[in-house]
């Protein structure tokens, strides 16, 4: 791709934001381009996806996050240091020009938590090598998220299983 | 996977769609778990999804569809002759117990047009082998799936770059 990247969000309550990221990926490692996952908040190789990027190679993975589940207000200093050090490998990566898609994942999420700020991810963003499109998925994605993408995805739940004591599966939710 | 599979529709006139239904195939594929994807209204090889489970292997695909756009009221003869195998396709997909995870692309879309009724698709759905998860994806699904569905996600358009001119590009949106 030799065309300037756009910047894609995919937010919402509903399913399907990582998974269409993951999707994404998949679907631009077939045509041949060159790809990079780095994760946020998630750690660990017990996810579908995780597992599959392992198998596909040739796909780029970072994780900064820990084991463990946080809240809003919750975050400990580990938190905001593994944030930070996830953004630092965003900037390498996006300025490195060895990547056509670069996937931010839950990265809507660690601004909404306050661990990030939305100002200080996007001036990474904006610096990128301009052909590299940037897909940054996560519940919550602040409004200066929204104003600087090119394409922003609401994902709504309609009808959600859960509501019905249906556990998240592995292969399918994970 | 031994319990009770769901029923997914991603539906919405926001992208993500055809993506998510993608994600989850690669986040099975990566769990070992058996898939196969029929398209409807699709037909060829110049998809990055297309060329992605080409390369995965190990994932089933049938195409059900041709190589011209078509729209609500103008289909011919042969679109009704090629869902109808595509149906044909998916009962023996659904009750052949060689799959976990079975992805309906563009099913949606298929009814809304009346090219199948959504009780003669439903009918089908309903007598698979009962582990099987069935991935119904396109816009405007009917409310008879809806009202089937275990999950529904709706992907709503916030902001979309063909307003502003950009292309679908190879890789990114097919």
């Amino acid at each position: 791709m030799n065309e300037l990247g756009l910047i894609q969000v995919y937010t919402g309550e509903g399913k399907g934001k990582t998974t269409a990221a993951l999707g994404l990926a998949l679907r631009a490692w077939g045509r041949g381009l060159r790809v990079c996952v780095i994760q946020f908040m998630k750690i660990g190789e017990d996810y579908g996806e995780i597992i599959a990027i392992r198998k596909l190679g040739n796909v780029d993975l970072f994780q900064f996050g820990r084991d463990e589940l946080i809240w809003k207000g919750e975050h400990t200093k580990e938190d905001v240091d593994l944030a930070h050090r996830g953004l630092e490998k965003v900037k390498e990566v996006l300025t490195s020009g060895k990547y056509d898609i670069v996937i931010l994942d839950e990265i809507n999420v660690v601004t909404f938590f306050e661990i990030l700020s939305p100002g200080e991810v996007l001036k990474v963003i904006l610096a990128r090598a301009k052909n590299v499109e940037v897909i940054m998925t996560g519940r919550n994605a602040p409004q200066e998220f929204l104003d600087e993408a090119d394409l922003v995805t609401e994902m709504r739940i309609i009808k959600h299983p859960y509501d019905s004591g249906v556990m998240a599966r592995a292969g399918v939710e994970y």
